[in-house]
């Protein structure tokens, strides 16, 4: 029987694929020709820069995203159950089936005894955790933050509460756009002593990562941050 | 000024450099020639095998774990400070300063405004989130659970709460020696619709990653995890 092979890709547009990709993973890979990625595009584009022994139009691609009805799912797992073919998962960027869709297709393997194989590949939330400084003992991931203004702050108090009381670093993230607003309301927010590391643009040539307590950032004022990826990280010392 | 670079190594003994690290982690590498590290052995073993253009011998060590005192973290530094040298930070295994003191590191270096530069590598928390099927948009990694019974069923329940009231997936670890019992006492104390993921020896040749209903385990009986380095993920679906 097939396996599913979750393939990691670069996290930004410049990234060098053997600066965040170990080599191993290309020759996985050059033996798998059906893929079910998020965006074919971008799939299609990585594949390109591989240097496969084969062309792009030889292989196969479905599409897995938020667009995705859950019922049609399983049915991507076809080619692998019906002719025994490997799968190969891709996201956007970065770690397949953390933060996107192919988490579904990953559980419904396990409802058929499929073999799933992780590969390893650059993940900006560790990525930005061990350069934090922070607690990584005890961490959580918190994806985005609510859009309505009260909602927000109340989280980020939440966040800024667990944080100290359960000494549990706690990670997000928001749309490019609007980093510098919750960079703003983490800094009205939060107390002076919470720790917030900023993170951006990481394994890119203009990576940014710096950590100073809120009331350091205050006197700094906010990085240049606005639309780039960024990684938020609150902790207590 | 020199830079910190975070160096991941290999998760396991018998790993091949080349299916977990970029190969410009190497390049990065040979540029160093002063190591922070948890265990200065195991440090060196893995620089024997990155076939570097120096001799082990040229290269200085110094020791950050668990017996260092909190105060002596920051005299780490100094070849840095003071003869600008880059220094390299590793743990014993997987992302450094994740959940080990090297942590302590990063933050006085961002305390004296120094450059922290993380490099990729494997994680054994992200390979089996993503290999698990659960919900990745929200995460918590718990690290170890409390030794004594009565705490670690309160502390079992406790998680297998937010992972469904929350749904925030709940990721922890084990010493390898009580795999076993945790397994069983996950079984005993969780829901039988709970999801539970055991993911161990990620990216051996022997890695087994399975995620079953607790009532699924139950029927099939523990996986062979004694004494095997080991995640656990619970989640609802």
């Amino acid at each position: 029987m097939g396996k599913i092979f979750l393939i990691p890709t670069p996290l930004g547009p410049s990234a060098d694929r053997n600066l965040v990709l170990p080599a191993a993973n290309r020759e996985i890979i050059n033996r798998i020709d059906y893929f079910v990625v998020e965006n074919v595009r971008t799939a299609r584009r990585f594949l390109a820069k591989c240097q496969l022994d084969k062309t792009i139009d030889e292989l196969t691609f479905a599409e897995l995203n938020e667009h995705t009805p859950v019922e049609e799912v399983e049915a991507l797992l076809a080619p692998l159950l019906r002719e025994g073919r490997d799968i190969g998962v891709m996201s956007e960027a970065g770690l397949p089936c953390v933060a996107d869709p192919g988490a579904l297709l990953v559980a419904a393997a396990h409802r058929k005894g499929i073999e799933v194989c992780p590969l390893s590949g650059p993940s900006s939330i560790t990525l930005a955790l061990m350069a934090s400084g922070a607690n990584g003992q005890s961490f959580a991931f918190n994806g985005y933050l609510p859009v309505k203004p009260a909602e927000r702050a109340q989280a980020i108090r939440r966040f800024e509460r667990r944080a100290l009381a359960e000494r549990q670093t706690q990670i997000f993230i928001e749309t490019p756009y609007r980093n510098r607003k919750l960079f703003d309301e983490i800094i009205a927010v939060c107390a002076p002593k919470t720790m917030l590391c900023v993170a951006c643009d990481l394994m890119e040539p203009n990576q940014y990562i710096r950590t100073l307590t809120v009331e350091a950032w205050k006197k700094q004022g906010a990085p240049a941050i606005d639309k780039r990826p960024a990684i938020f990280i609150l902790f207590g010392i």
